[in-house]
């Protein structure tokens, strides 16, 4: 039988390369699947300023005399109502962010694709409207065209949203433009929407304060390019992998290492408390309301006491500083020794945005 | 018992209004479900050409000297290989044409992001991604950016594909534009989209030549545009909702009647002979590269001569015209009387696109 198994393990091996939950997650193999299969016959147009081959957090292209900031995603979050925000509120903030980060914090508009499930109510549906609406005024950003599709029962899981987003950008944050010496800055405490959700999941309670950190950050990011102009070169929302995953992108994309202070990141003590009982490292999972930027050191403190001012930066931070050592990856100071901060190899868990 | 009963009565009845499949099909109970509910809550941004409450195929603003077409559409086909296509190609399809219809027949990016069932074979997705690739050649057209998704088994059937765009239009053809004595032109035979899939579906073979007319119709109408220029007023893809879905919903929001003389909308025999197996009707079934122009008298015959000498357009013809009577509605002339052609109160089955 040895000379027929040769055969069909050959075939079973060749059918069975499938879809598994990491081809989601966003992160090394979702980069590869793009790259090898969903992208591979694509080449960037050839006068985008960040294509599809930048993998950046949008893409940009000319328009007129105009850098237009390009988007989209599509939300699977279980359950879509969740402590600090829902589905809608997240769709909205997810897309005005990637378009935020990219440099265009003035977002021109939104689109809404949703994919419903035949039976839902449509009380739960107004609900995740309303919510988009006031997330999109929170942001002065209008849902200009959607498009509404319903599966069957049992063919798809409740509710999908996609938001597509196009902003203007004046000046193009990508992910690729850090320096040594640049100071690392983050506008907020970690770790808490990926943590509340996986606690609401486990349907375990810590107390009030513990919620998603799920916002628009427009706002937030548009005082910091007032103030810091081109001397802020990266700008990123940390969501599907964390800090982590966002910290080592910037890093390997603009070719220096990163050194970040673990003292310096702020995480509440709802946050830890939580992550210690679930097993969580918040530096590893998602947020949906904060960014990390990479400023040149003569605006650093400037942005820095800006980014304090506003409501959504209190909380912000210097956490560390781009080295010209360590290329490509992210070094980690614990105060007691360093070792390098990996990104995570996939989700926590699925459908965590 | 009767005092509480109306008590449970009313809760039932506020709890059990819930999403059917009619709400996903395009028609009246989708446009319903969008005023109403998606889109209550948002008002156009000041400076929107076409804003959501024009719900047309695409919405218009401006950035700084161009006109920005945007629009959004989330593919749910089922099956998504289907004769003449697959589920990439109307991906691409569907969001040029949407573009194209709104007088950006110039696309300048589009995005895909990508909801796959966990378990998915990977050389089904390369299919898809070549396909997806292959039509943007064809409509001169990119994918810059990206997102992918995975729900576990039993949350999502196969796969889920949005695409959204932006195109530049320097003169917009919306719907609200037609006026009377404008000519109605019809750029190919219609109904072979939708008959070819249900007959698909159902297992019945008709003969080799019925088969999706799914395609990019970007290079088509830009044929037509330079021809027609201002005298071109509307276009508009005949998709979900057939060439009667089309016609109503232009009828209805440029305030004039259409009469169309049946005899003259091209109609293969295949696609003929399966409708009536099928107990479908060509008029009311969706095509996936069919559009309808409404053209000043003027320039009607040489944009109809133009649309005849692309590949694309060999079968156009002129099939009816603008009137100034029975206003918001269409006319059918079967040649032995008159009737109105109604738009169809839903998909005759889900998922078609």
């Amino acid at each position: 039988m040895s000379d027929t198994s040769d055969t069909s393990d050959f075939d079973s091996e060749t059918e069975s390369e499938r879809i598994g939950l990491e081809h989601g997650a966003g992160g090394e193999a979702t980069r590869k699947l793009v790259a090898e299969t969903l992208a591979s016959g694509f080449g960037d147009p050839e006068d985008a300023i960040v294509g599809l081959t930048g993998m950046d957090d949008g893409a940009v292209i000319p328009v007129g005399e105009e850098n237009l900031v390009l988007t989209t995603d599509s939300h699977v979050i279980d359950p879509p109502f969740f402590p600090g925000g829902d589905i809608g509120r997240l769709a909205v903030s997810g897309t005005v962010n990637d378009l935020a980060v990219m440099g265009a914090t003035d977002v021109r508009a939104l689109t809404s694709a949703m994919v419903i499930e035949a039976n839902y109510p449509v009380a739960k549906l107004e609900r995740i409207a309303d919510s988009m609406a006031a997330t999109c005024e929170e942001a002065n950003a209008a849902v200009v065209t959607g498009d509404t599709k319903v599966m069957g029962n049992g063919e798809i899981d409740g509710i999908v949203i996609n938001t597509a987003g196009v902003g203007v950008a004046p000046h193009v944050t990508p992910d690729s433009a850090v320096e040594p010496n640049d100071v690392i800055l983050l506008t907020d405490s970690i770790g808490e929407h990926g943590i509340s959700l996986l606690a609401e999941r486990e349907g375990i309670e810590f107390g009030s304060d513990l919620a998603s950190d799920v916002k628009p950050l427009n706002d937030l990011l548009a005082r910091a390019l007032e103030v810091g102009g081109k001397n802020i070169k990266t700008m990123k929302d940390a969501t599907r992998m964390g800090l982590a995953g966002a910290l080592n992108e910037i890093a390997e994309k603009s070719g220096v290492g990163i050194e970040i202070r673990e003292e310096r990141v702020p995480v509440t003590s709802d946050v830890k408390g939580a992550g210690e009982m679930l097993g969580l490292d918040p530096f590893q999972i998602a947020n949906e309301g904060v960014a990390v930027l990479a400023v040149a050191p003569k605006s650093a403190e400037n942005v820095l006491d800006e980014l304090r001012e506003h409501p959504k930066g209190e909380n912000a931070a210097a956490i560390g500083k781009g080295i010209d050592d360590h290329h490509g990856r992210v070094v980690l100071d614990t105060g007691i020794g360093s070792r390098y901060l990996r990104e995570p190899a996939s989700e926590p868990a699925p459908r965590i945005c």
